[in-house]
């Protein structure tokens, strides 16, 4: 007795402290849950039923219950729409029929109406509830607002809450709210912190109904339930790909004003897929109960995601979509939407356990068939030495590999689990999930339904039952937090902003899409397998088509210029360094490459990073063409930018990085330390004839090219290889390369990009070699090639 | 005229220059054919039929013929048993039959007995075939002799040969040899070098009948004539493996004494597969028709293979082999062969191209099927976006991508080109390969045929017709040379010397064998993918099983002690590692962990490397316990194990890893360069109060730990943190952390392994404080702890 007295203070100590939770279910007390906007249509179609389920599998079980139904309806008419609503409850299949009659005719007792549109009507509710507790004789455990309104409702009922109608203290405060959170990171930071002004966080619950599909809610139990199976596989070491998915085949009429607004990648990419992806992707916390655990892990995950690039993403748009658009909000005839209904989005994540795995989010409307799934696609690293013929689907490491949580639809019907027999025959909580026998027939990723365990729930539930008993049993982790929605905004609003031009590819829809959104990833990249076929879409004739973005060649300064759109430009550069890269290693065995730091190298690392993977890194010798005088773990240092970029992500040898050595003996460029004169000696030892293979320029608005800026007492010509120079920006001190070695280099390119460079760029076109006053005009390799890159608005203005 | 005039001449001067070659196509006369064995089994077989094809093929475009059947028979006895095997010369099936049988009363004619026994036989034939040539108003434009003997009689042959039997100079020579070409490089080598004194490589025609095959010998004009579409896609870029296989469903009863000597892998993969392996890997001349070009071409191939290892391959003996060879070779009832019947091989090819790429060797006696083929199957990069059922062959880019070279056998029956139809429309020769439609029914690595474009030869040809077409022509480039001969011995020697005393797993042989040869790869390591089944092989029932390794807990020199088998011991480790990182980057932000070298921590990286994800690396800062005076790039440096086992994998940021400065001012370890001082207050500016989180030490056979030896002047006591030191072992020079220095740890792990340390772990246990003595006897951290991390072997001898 005496320990299990201390055990409920540690729990009770435990929940306020956490997330002031469990104290309800210890302390059972009568419940008020009130659904605002009882009438409308998720209210109807869901949520009333949830309601119901939850009074079925707790009534009795100690609490007392009250439904109000709320909306802005006269009470009258609002009492006949509810009821209206309340008319087709039905008893689910494993209850008595005349017990569960009974149960609902108590329900229907317990459930009124309620018109809550002023602050005295909010009044009235709370002083209602509170009378009702007295009378009743019962302690009052808490309440839950259910806010099935529009958005633009959400701040004046918060209010209204927060002033008149939270419980006395003691008694706990639950709110729901209902997606959209906003339409990109700002607007979703600012309905937070209207609500943060309102709520505390743990009284928040903001649903994302993807979370209690039964196959979704299953992720982390099955990953924990099976976690000595899956610890040796879930990793990048063996899982070729994760499929995440989510294919309609309705399309959008009748939601148009919504759905022109939002777009694929709101409506179900930045939630529900994000939501999946995190649950599949996320550390394996040591107890998954924990919802602090379970939402730190997650948030974390959230932080390991690679940014999202324009590359990573396609779109398409069905055929009809505009049309309705046009009718729906009566646009004019010459009307274009940009809006996608089928996005493909390519995400890594990078940590070790993931590094180089594809996630791929595919959602879309007006496709061939719906259906929603995880897929995990395990490496195929065996041979089989029998002929298929005798391969047998519980032993052969040649038959696919996969782990399928079907969300539901589809051929299957049904929510399921699949793991192929031949990888570990899977664990389910027999109380929930039940094996099932294949379907003859019935096929799943190229394998017969036999190939697979397959689990199905005892009970199928509807995924607002689910969500509204984990509001009820306080499980936070079914639901997103602050932090995690404003993560996932995080992760979506720069992808969103560079899509917002992209002309859509258009499909017909169904069946007859064919082949046509079929796409393909290389490195970071995704892209349709098809080309554009121009026959489909007449009216989109005067979109520019890729060959519009043209690299032009020409002449700056006597040498060649090439000149693009800046990611174009970068792509080009890229490919050229490779090409260098290779011919070099070819030759000589190794490459040695001189990176100048500042912004406009920063796109070209992530390219190379991510597009060229045959890059001979393992035979590159990376140098640095200038540094700041700040150590090298700082942020200003250019080595850091080189570091964040590139060298996180390629396999450099740690001998062949060459940082400047500005940082010796606790100081900094100390003319006694020696540091270029090292610098220079190292260049003398390991790179032949001191000639770099190549060496990347940038230009400063005022001439100055590595660290050499107009005037400098040194670097511009001398014998010096490397020297100490002093900036006119903070900080000052810095290291640099000299002409003379630049000069000695078998390459050089020069990159300018952006407009603030126009006037130095004109400026530069017509002087001569006096690197005195525009140091960039020193650059003139002895015997080799030197290469302009810039972007048309550095050229062109 | 002129012209043609001058190209005669070029191509003549060419051809001398490089093989001795095309003046014999040019300048025709009377070719003799000696074939040497007439009367063996492989001239029965296939070389009179392949002479006779030479004869239908060659006859009336100028040369005139002779054939010599040569054995050692008397010539009575010879003519009679060389009739019978020519007896049986049949007709091509595209040639009249009249018309045929004129030509074989021709062939018949002009092939004569003759028996080759002494050196006055080979003057003699000499003389007639000079006598003959004068008689007949000829010139004489070369010989072919076919060694179709065993290779003792090699020598004697080619120096009678040599000696009597060269035809004058202007006609050419070429001796055409059969495999076994020796038995490793050493026997292969001098058995060249025998071959050397008596031939100039250039008339030397080394046969591997594999390369007569249509299907092989098509692989690289298909690459050239195909060179468009596969540009693109014949890399690792694309290519996610290659298989390379021969399956037999003989075994080797009757010819046990021939295989006992050779085994699986001199047998078959030495030669034909990796001679396919060349063909499809390497880099692809301008012009395939250039014979020097191709071989050049092809060493290159040899040279980029990355080395076996012991792990590299899987070997198996069907099971009635033994008693085989114990029957056939008359062997005492308790031998045990160890000669493999069945091989896997993974070979990595390490350059640009392929880096990366597994290339599965794989050939056995009594499998299931017998049949052979080359399978290039591409990496699946695609996500399909309809339903699996719309997906339509020639489209999808999510079926299978593969090309196939069907070399025979199998269910296909035939030679057979296929290509995936989503891949591209193969260009074949018409005159000699032709598309053929599907068998309904017939199903080729899991898609049925009509998923492929299919091509089979318009006239099937036996290997030897092929390649003896090929020796009259010329075309070296379908032999072996000596030096690929070599190379490919380089290649497999150390493998063969490795698996010498390997035990084979044994398999039941046909279908049967079930999933008991699968096998899987992971990195550059084969395995089964069963685990050895007891069943099978009661007399190995000893093995110990997986539950019988445990870690135990126990004491030594007064501190915990854990010990285990190695690879529980590793995992621990790393578990305890990880756990100390996690609290310290909780703590205080970073983790301090100082790494010795040597061989046992490797497998520790390893482990890190690839299980360890939530490791805290990008807060772990790397110091290294010590290091030999050598660059850092050295491979001997221990910082170079790190590298290669360590930062490889993982993303420890630049700035945080500590190698030693052993190596300052283009020289090691000079007092005067102060690198120990230096290293010592980059330890204080970084590592608060010097006391690291953890440090890994190992302990010497002579009591040495860190690279403090016994009797070391510096670094047993005093205050110096870092030191330099004399190692008894070269490299002597070594740089260290003083023992002072590792008493002020946080933990210090001292890892012990190998039955070599069984003598010092016992006599170290009884010793008391004696650094001088046993320097390990002196860690004993100040104020953190010390854990003794022994294997059984160390620890129980």
């Amino acid at each position: 007795m005496k320990h299990q007295n201390i055990w409920r203070m540690l729990t009770v100590a435990m929940c306020l402290a956490l997330l002031g939770c469990l104290q309800a279910q210890e302390f059972k007390g009568h419940v008020s849950i009130i659904l605002l906007g009882a009438t409308g249509d998720l209210a109807k179609k869901y949520l009333w039923q949830g309601l119901f389920q939850l009074y079925l599998d707790e009534a009795g079980k100690g609490h007392s219950f009250s439904f109000h139904g709320a909306a802005l309806t006269a009470p009258q008419q609002g009492q006949k729409l509810m009821d209206k609503a309340l008319e087709s409850l039905s008893c689910p299949k494993d209850l008595a029929l005349s017990h569960c009659d009974e149960l609902k005719g108590q329900f229907l007792q317990l459930s009124q109406y309620r018109q809550l549109k002023t602050a005295e009507d909010y009044q009235t509710l709370n002083k209602d509830i509170e009378t009702q507790v007295q009378q009743d004789g019962l302690w009052e455990a808490g309440r839950i607002f259910y806010f099935s309104v529009p958005p633009f409702a959400y701040a004046d009922i918060a209010r209204n809450i927060n002033s008149s109608c939270r419980p006395h203290p003691g008694a706990w405060l639950r709110v729901v709210l209902e997606k959209p959170f906003g339409h990109d990171h700002l607007s979703a930071q600012q309905l937070a912190s209207e609500l943060g002004s309102f709520f505390q966080e743990e009284e928040m619950y903001r649903v994302d109904h993807y979370l209690g599909k039964q196959a979704v809610a299953q992720i982390l139990p099955f990953r924990d339930q099976n976690r000595k199976a899956l610890d040796g596989l879930w990793s990048r070491h063996h899982v070729e790909r994760v499929e995440i998915i989510m294919k309609e085949t309705v399309d959008a009429e009748g939601r148009a004003s919504f759905y022109e607004e939002y777009g694929v990648i709101r409506d179900t990419l930045q939630n529900h897929l994000t939501e999946i992806l995190t649950l599949v992707a996320m550390e394996l916390p040591h107890n998954i109960s924990s919802s602090a655990a379970v939402l730190q892990h997650k948030l974390q995950a959230f932080q390991a995601l690679r940014g999202l690039q324009k590359s990573s993403a396609i779109l398409g748009q069905y055929q009809a979509y505009n049309e309705q658009v046009r009718r729906e909000l009566k646009k004019p005839d010459g009307f274009q939407s940009l809006t996608p209904t089928f996005a493909g989005v390519l995400v890594h994540i990078d940590n070790l356990r993931w590094e180089g795995v594809p996630f791929i989010l595919v959602s879309g409307k007006a496709l061939d068939e719906r259906v929603g799934y995880v897929r995990v696609l395990f490496k195929n690293r065996a041979y089989c030495t029998q002929s298929e013929r005798h391969w047998a689907s519980e032993q052969s490491r040649c038959l696919p590999k996969q782990i399928i949580f079907h969300i539901g639809h589809g051929e299957l019907g049904h929510p399921t689990i699949l793991v192929s027999r031949n990888l570990f025959k899977p664990y389910l909580p027999t109380q929930s999930w039940k094996e099932v026998q294949a379907e003859p027939g019935l096929r799943l990723f190229g394998r017969p339904l036999s190939d697979y365990y397959a689990f199905r729930p005892v009970r199928e539930q509807d995924a607002y039952s689910v969500l509204l008993s984990h509001i009820f049993h306080c499980r936070k982790e079914s639901f997103i937090t602050t932090e995690n929605l404003l993560a996932s905004w995080v992760f979506w609003t720069p992808l969103l902003d560079s899509l917002a031009f992209e002309v859509p590819r258009l499909y017909p829809g169904g069946a007859e899409n064919g082949h046509l959104l079929d796409f393909e990833f290389s490195g970071g990249q995704l892209s349709f397998s098809q080309r554009q076929p121009e026959v489909l879409m007449p009216e989109l004739g005067s979109v520019p088509k890729p060959s519009d973005f043209q690299v032009l060649r020409a002449q700056y300064r006597e040498s060649p210029l090439v000149t693009a759109w800046p990611e174009e430009l970068i792509s080009q550069l890229a490919s050229d360094i490779e090409a260098t890269a290779e011919q070099s290693v070819r030759r000589f065995g190794k490459f040695h490459l001189a990176l100048s730091g500042g912004s406009s190298p920063i796109a070209l690392f992530q390219q190379l990073a991510t597009g060229h993977y045959s890059f001979p890194w393992a035979h590159t010798h990376l140098w640095l063409v200038d540094e700041r005088c700040v150590p090298l773990s700082d942020p200003e240092s250019n080595f850091q930018g080189l570091q964040a970029h590139l060298l996180q992500h390629v396999r450099v040898p740690y001998c062949n990085i060459h940082p400047m050595p500005v940082h010796l003996h606790q100081r900094l460029c100390a003319e006694e330390d020696q540091g270029a004169q090292t610098y220079a000696s190292e260049i003398s030892a390991l790179v032949a004839n001191s000639s770099f293979d190549l060496v990347l320029l940038g230009m400063g608005t005022d001439g100055h090219t590595a660290s050499l800026f107009p005037q400098s007492p040194t670097g511009l010509d001398g014998d010096q290889l490397v020297v100490l120079t002093e900036s006119p920006l903070r900080p000052h001190q810095r290291m640099s390369l000299s002409l003379p070695l630049i000069n000695r280099a078998k390459k050089v390119a020069v990159l300018v990009m952006g407009r603030t460079k126009r006037e130095i760029t004109m400026l530069v076109s017509r002087v001569g070699h006096e690197p005195k006053k525009w140091p960039i005009s020193g650059v003139l390799p002895l015997s080799g090639q030197l290469v302009w890159y810039m972007d048309y608005e550095a050229f062109l203005g």
